[in-house]
């Protein structure tokens, strides 16, 4: 049996996994404090993969290597990160490689966390067999991967392919972490959605006034018990992630949109609307394309380790 | 000496040229009723086609084909015209590749309009041994197309890589012609020009007041004369093709943006302007991306006609 050490290092947490090709046969989550160092968080990582190993009995040597996602920009040729917004700011000066290396002795492969969970897609989940996609990831902020003629879209610039969640879709928006403006990120994401609200018209008839939103899924529980706010909100980011996706439809050419992470956990909150939007106003010559939530669930990246390590 | 027919059928006019590899022997413009049907056309084109070919003292048998690119959607596969936005709205029924055979015996090659541009740019212009890039047609629409790892983009999908230009970028903006909301296009180009005047404010204090303003040049001109409603739109613009450009780079990777067509013989009323924005803005962690003007000036695409008859 061959297997990997799957990890994905996300905006606002961390997975370790144990992968055998289709199989993700153990994972533990690591959570991180806000704005992580890498450098405090390997530690953990490798006490975390010594302890799968053995709760598996499983030996080193049994092991292929290790599949790593990060929430940061990453040049694919030198395995190396290149960029970071936020998260992991120390990733840039830290040979991963080479910690892999010393502490294992096995070869690691470092990818982008949303390419990473296209891959896992493609490998074993809602895009196998697909030719050309685009895979979006609402976590704390928007990932995005595309595959283009069955390969996963790479360019010589290391942010091409990953970040079309920083299309900018608000001319007057407001200023995106990632130094843009009105990015789909900045406009309505995890990370974004307290600003939202605090600057929405009519807040204070809201029940969500004063309170420190963790996320969607407090949105959509407010807008279920019929807060107009809340929904106005609601359509507002809907109206937001489809003005991107059309233009990634427009950029990219796929024949499906895959979306994942933790805002597609209510999925009925978010896919019929922005199904029907983007159906009515993007080109498509060839028919509506298809719009699907991703199949693996939050864990899609860890997936991806088999191919990643196969160099896909 | 191997010559090829190169026809280029734009947003408002028609080319038909000669070309010999990198040199344009000769090239004849012919002017197109609004909203023209590609029917209506054709005869002219074969037309010019001999004219050109007689004035040259060339026969058809020294012809190796006719590439031809269209302001429409092309299926690179099946050789055709899928989708048009206005113009040549009959495209789609014509065989063009049949027109070719029976008119002059020669092998018809299509493109979409902007990428057979930027073919052309890299044959024999400001992208020779470039690895990445996208350009961008400012004509009576924007045009857009991207170079990856050497080669044209092109998708499964018929509108990947061409509709740069409808990227949403204002999501409270007008309706475009494409069917989207706030493209791009729909927010500053030629054809939207009297649209954004119309509604701007103060434009009653303005020297383009009640004018029917034929283009960028006028406008241009107001500026100069410091006409402020003028400048006023003339940064907007650049915020809207800024906006656009940083998704493009964003999604593409590209190494060097080009800059082609009409509204850019007023390269210093855009150029600095815009570079300062895409630079401020943009994340691009190898450093910034070349912004420059296309160096083959209004006939790019005439250029890109050796290149598309070898398959590139």
């Amino acid at each position: 049996m061959s297997v990997a050490v799957a990890i994905e290092l996300g905006g606002s947490h961390a997975a370790v996994g144990l992968v055998n090709a289709h199989t993700l046969i153990a994972v533990e989550d690591i959570s991180l404090t806000p704005k992580a160092q890498l450098a405090r968080v390997l530690p953990n990582l490798a006490i975390c993969i010594r302890r799968l190993l053995a709760q598996n009995n499983l030996a080193l040597n049994q092991v292929s290597g290790i599949g790593m996602g990060i929430a940061a920009l990453v040049d694919w040729k030198s395995n190396r990160v290149v960029g970071t917004n936020g998260k992991y700011s120390d990733a840039p000066s830290i040979d991963l490689v080479g910690w892999s290396k010393e502490n294992f002795g096995l070869p690691l492969r470092l990818e982008n966390d949303a390419r990473m969970g296209l891959l896992g897609e493609w490998y074993g989940g809602g895009l196998r067999n697909a030719d050309s996609a685009i895979m979006l990831t609402f976590g704390t902020g928007i990932g995005c991967a595309a595959l283009v003629e069955g390969k996963v879209f790479r360019s010589s610039q290391p942010q091409g392919g990953c970040l079309g969640g920083h299309i900018p879709v608000n001319l007057n928006g407001r200023t995106c972490s990632c130094g843009a403006v009105g990015c789909m990120e900045a406009e309505a994401s995890t990370w974004a959605l307290p600003h939202i609200l605090q600057g929405w018209p009519c807040i204070e008839t809201s029940t969500l006034f004063g309170n420190t939103l963790g996320g969607f899924k407090e949105l959509f529980d407010a807008v279920a018990e019929g807060d107009l706010v809340a929904e106005a909100v609601r359509r507002h980011c809907i109206r937001v992630w489809a003005a991107g996706i059309i233009g990634l439809i427009h950029v990219y050419g796929p024949s499906k949109v895959l979306l994942g992470g933790g805002v597609m956990k209510s999925p009925e909150m978010v896919i019929p609307d922005l199904r029907a939007f983007i159906h009515r106003h993007a080109w498509t010559p060839a028919g509506p394309v298809e719009i699907q939530v991703a199949s693996l669930g939050p864990h899609s990246a860890l997936y991806g380790t088999i191919p990643l390590l196969e160099g896909r």
